[in-house]
């Protein structure tokens, strides 16, 4: 690793002979795959795009001219130009972010892993620049072709084009695919202008990406697109790009780092928006991950860097049931249909595309279009599930709302990855879903705690055909059944501790995947003789009476969330008290109004004070009982 | 009006003669500038698509076939050929939406007012048709250019294009402009449609349109732009819509009857999806309308029919004084930029812009955009100020949070129209703003009261360089100011009514424009001689720490906003107060999680008991006090 050790800046890069980048290329990926295998992370992406992050570096001058990652899950090379080589501690407390940082370095940007937001990010750079008298520098914007089916990346193409006199530099990473193959009109576009005669000869490695690219019946239809739309393709093939004023290089070999500077620097000397059309192969240089078509290395945990082999298997998880849930709903209910944003896999929907493909539908990157189609469906007829995980909502929360619920639609949304997730970061922390959907009128929301009642969950959700509904649960393993010992109006009651008659009452609600710190808090807060009902209602949206009810019935309530305290369940518990007149203090415990730098999800339950120990020493000094 | 009269429903369209058609479009015109003349409501939308709309019902069977319209601001005349003639409440209580309502019509679907969501409706369900067999079925969606500025659009139309088997028509009524000329590379493409050469003879008004189109530099450049383009666009002037797989059919002269329903007939025989270009012009046929630059028969209140200027000019209000203040803000400070989504004029930027060309940006109906270029351009140096009307901030809840907020981004959002807005129905309303914005991390947010309050505002939010800050104020007129009689810790106190010293004392909070009820409130608490204090914080988001301690001073506290009572400020009072061992009770009034039918902002102030009489009644009762 002798070069990649000297490399400790950008311009150590632009020192580099031809010779010289090819070998660090191979140092790079070699790199990555050692060091990914070992930490877990974005492997795929990273792979593919070892040459043109040196190009990048080599024609720009970051941070005078501003790179802009779209997703940033492709910025492990970016890193590594700009003096970041400790790998060990990847996305760990204390360790490099998975994702571009401005904390860790002037060249990083934007943090933001949701997709299509790079163009916008850099349309506004590109203006300030103009204005501020810095029209000379470059605002470079990277995004993957799956990311152009987000619409936010059309708002933003469209503005591009309207400032011709701005130099900004859209790279097209073109993989044919984000998380899973992309698909729609653009997709078959792109494949369009891959196929172009004249551009198949320089791709020697062309058609095998091509075979690779979809189904065989796919590549067929593109074919004969192709040819029917004959001579223009020819000799015009950039087509939509140029249609809004955009002009168009390539396609170039992203792995030929000779051909890509030469592309960007033809873009570079421009002086106005251009794109340039860079075609990758994900996972590049790694047989594992070049030979997966299922795409699992996108992001990986740890694995053995040879097989490509998970080293430890993700136990029997929340995504697995549903996985395993829907499909026997699918069976018994022809109605139900699947959308999923380009997570097929993901969410676990790939069983019920294997059973009922004609019943799946992957919208791409395209969260607003997935729950107001839905809302379409609904309105023809089919109860549709739309699969994303909880982050990702927060895109569709305008169509949530006055496409789903204000036409009283029957849509199931269910949300993984909802509560902390952690070891991405701030971004992906499905931590705002509760809080959001909370005021969305007539939504109903589920939180599960655990295989039976997620299950059951889904099952109910699916009835329902006048409202939206939610199933929301974590990231990761699932822990055993907790079963209930008893029901009150629907609310299931995990457990009971008698206590002196004299002693407070405290009623513990947990939501979803909480009932377990629920039930050791309350055997502690029990330790010191206090009267404990647990309680999970399962359906916290809307707050159901039985809670008021049993509020009531205590002296002090306690909720948890793996959500935002702030217009979470329980600060609704607490106004829905309010409102019946039931006075009861509501300590609610969840996730306070802040950005949570990435950790391991453990980490940061600690640090939240969401352990059972550090709940119930709180609850003990709001009742005057500590020490 | 003998012929319109004899129109029940679609079926009595498709039996007129040609020359019964013509007729027909008369008649409809002057109903709409007599009628809406009369009641105000959009207008010019409505002139601009007669022809289409009948065109569209002779050749399609709705409800068999689905009819959707984008915004819906153009349904009058869709209106008045499936029955509903009766315009004299039009956007009153009891009488016609000014939108699509199913509750009126079968032949109405999408109630959405948001722009550019029809074609996500219409993927959907197109979908549906497909999986029930009902495939012959065309769903036909109507969608103004502007509105294909929104990502959603684009989102959607690559959905579309990959359905190649399923009956969708895709109407792009083209005009031009959505409220202000539409902007972006998508708009010259249109253009160069509009003035492709074989096309401009059929468009005997083509050159009319083009000459309004915009100023004459962007002409001049389209043209050019054009010529470099070449023989493609002669050849293939559907370009981009080609690219993806769509068929395109037009352009089309929107005001020719025959031609227009020749154009969806070969759509409608297509049976695949079609796109189907037809230029039409807003305000067609009513002089005023035509000759307005400005676009202001948008939308209008009650006009002389026959000079269209308004019958009782608005009074100074609110969007005045923002518009006022910010010109004032931008000779101050050359650092400070505006940003508006295709709403130059009704949210008051026109001033800036006339005074700072090059600092204002339409970025189209790109809420998405707006936030994420702004934060962009807060990275580059700039202070953006993105004005929208409260609703549409929901379309871009992700990107304040993660792209603005997570970035510590300074950048202004000035929310016009917040809180009720009555006549044009539930999605109007902007109600969802403080409980959808106190959930975002560092964020803060001025409900300003009056005149001094908002100009003051404005300049603190501005000078706010390391958070997104937010400014929020109704619709409408706006009332004297509302002096403070003392401070305390940054709170305004607006009146303080001694008591006997044994009275409860109540803490009254009037949030923004509530200062008005919340004082008249505390006078009818006073009459039963309870102590009362009224304040209000300016800054409400985050929950100021004076505002817990105030609450910890009095037995009592009220809290009054105009936005969704759950999850909003008087929760948020609740809880801090909680967390700081303050077990004062708080009682919220604001509007609870609900759609609003269409009606006057009293009528639904009274319904939602907001009135001083009810709020002062309701806090008697909790007290103990009512009778």
């Amino acid at each position: 690793m002798a070069l990649l050790d000297s490399i400790t800046s950008p311009a150590d890069v632009r020192r580099l002979s031809r010779a010289q980048v090819a070998r660090l290329a191979d140092e790079v990926r070699a790199f990555l795959v050692e060091s990914v295998s070992r930490t877990g992370g974005h492997l795929g992406p990273n792979l593919g795009v070892v040459e043109l992050t040196i190009a990048l570096h080599r024609v720009f001058d970051s941070p005078r001219d501003t790179l802009v990652f779209d997703t940033g899950h492709q910025s492990y090379v970016h890193k590594l130009l700009t003096g970041r080589t400790d790998f060990t501690q990847l996305r760990r407390r204390g360790g490099l972010s998975g994702y571009p940082s401005r904390a860790e370095s002037e060249h990083d940007v934007v943090e933001n892993s949701h997709a299509s937001t790079a163009l916008s990010w850099a349309d506004g750079i590109a203006k300030a620049n103009q204005l501020h008298g810095r029209g000379h520098r470059t605002v470079v914007a990277v995004i993957g072709d799956g990311a152009l089916t987000g619409g936010m990346a059309w708002e933003a193409l469209n503005n591009i084009a309207a400032g011709q006199d701005r130099r900004l530099v859209v790279v097209v990473n073109d993989n044919g695919r984000s998380y899973a193959p992309t698909i729609g009109g653009l997709a078959r576009h792109l494949d369009t202008l891959r196929t172009t005669q004249g551009y198949e000869n320089v791709l020697s490695w062309g058609k095998r990406t091509l075979r690779r690219s979809g189904p065989p019946g796919r590549f067929a239809y593109d074919a004969l697109h192709g040819l029917k739309k004959g001579i223009k393709d020819v000799v015009a093939p950039q087509g939509m790009f140029e249609d809004l004023g955009l002009k168009y290089v390539g396609p170039v070999d992203g792995h030929d780092e000779q051909a890509v500077e030469h592309a960007l620097r033809r873009a570079k000397a421009f002086g106005g928006p251009v794109i340039v059309h860079v075609i990758t192969e994900k996972g590049r240089g790694y047989t594992p991950a070049e030979q997966d078509v299922a795409d699992r290395f996108h992001a990986v945990g740890q694995i053995h860097p040879e097989t490509g082999l998970p080293l430890a298997p993700s136990r029997f998880g929340w995504t697995s049931v549903f996985a395993d849930e829907i499909v026997r709903i699918g069976r018994r209910r022809q109605d139900v249909v699947a959308i999923t944003a380009a997570m097929l896999q993901p969410v676990g929907l790939a069983p019920f595309a294997a059973e009922f493909p004609e019943r799946v539908f992957d919208v791409g990157i395209a969260e607003q279009h997935a729950a107001t189609s839905a809302a379409g469906m609904a309105y023809g007829g089919l109860h549709p599930v739309v699969a994303v995980y909880a982050t990702f909502l927060n895109r569709a929360f305008d169509q949530v709302l006055m496409d789903v619920a204000l036409h009283k639609a029957g849509v199931t949304f269910v949300l993984d990855r909802a509560g902390l997730t952690g070891d991405d970061g701030a971004s992906h922390n499905g931590m705002w879903d509760m809080a959001m959907l909370g005021i969305v009128p007539g939504l109903r929301l589920a939180a599960p705690r655990d295989e039976p009642t997620l299950r059951e969950a889904l099952r109910q959700a699916v009835d329902v055909d006048d409202a939206p509904t939610v199933v929301r649960y974590p990231k990761g393993a699932m822990g055993d059944p907790v079963p209930a010992v008893d029901e009150v109006d629907g609310v299931d009651v995990l457990a009971r501790h008698a206590g002196p008659d004299d002693a407070p009452s405290v009623l513990v609600v947990g939501v979803g995947a909480m009932a377990g710190t629920a039930l050791e808090t309350a055997e502690l807060l029990a330790a010191h003789r206090l009267r404990v009902t647990v309680v999970d209602p399962r359906w916290v949206l809307p707050v159901p009476a039985a809670l008021t009810k049993l509020a009531g019935e205590h002296d002090h309530v306690v909720t948890l969330e793996d959500g935002l305290v702030d217009g979470g369940i329980g600060a609704l518990v607490g106004q829905r008290c309010g409102e019946v007149g039931v006075h009861t203090p509501v300590q609610s415990f969840g996730i306070p109004r802040r950005f949570l730098d990435h950790a391991s999800r453990d980490q940061l339950v600690g640090e939240l004070r969401l352990r059972p120990n550090d709940v119930a020493r709180d609850v003990l000094t709001a009742l005057g009982r500590a020490g």
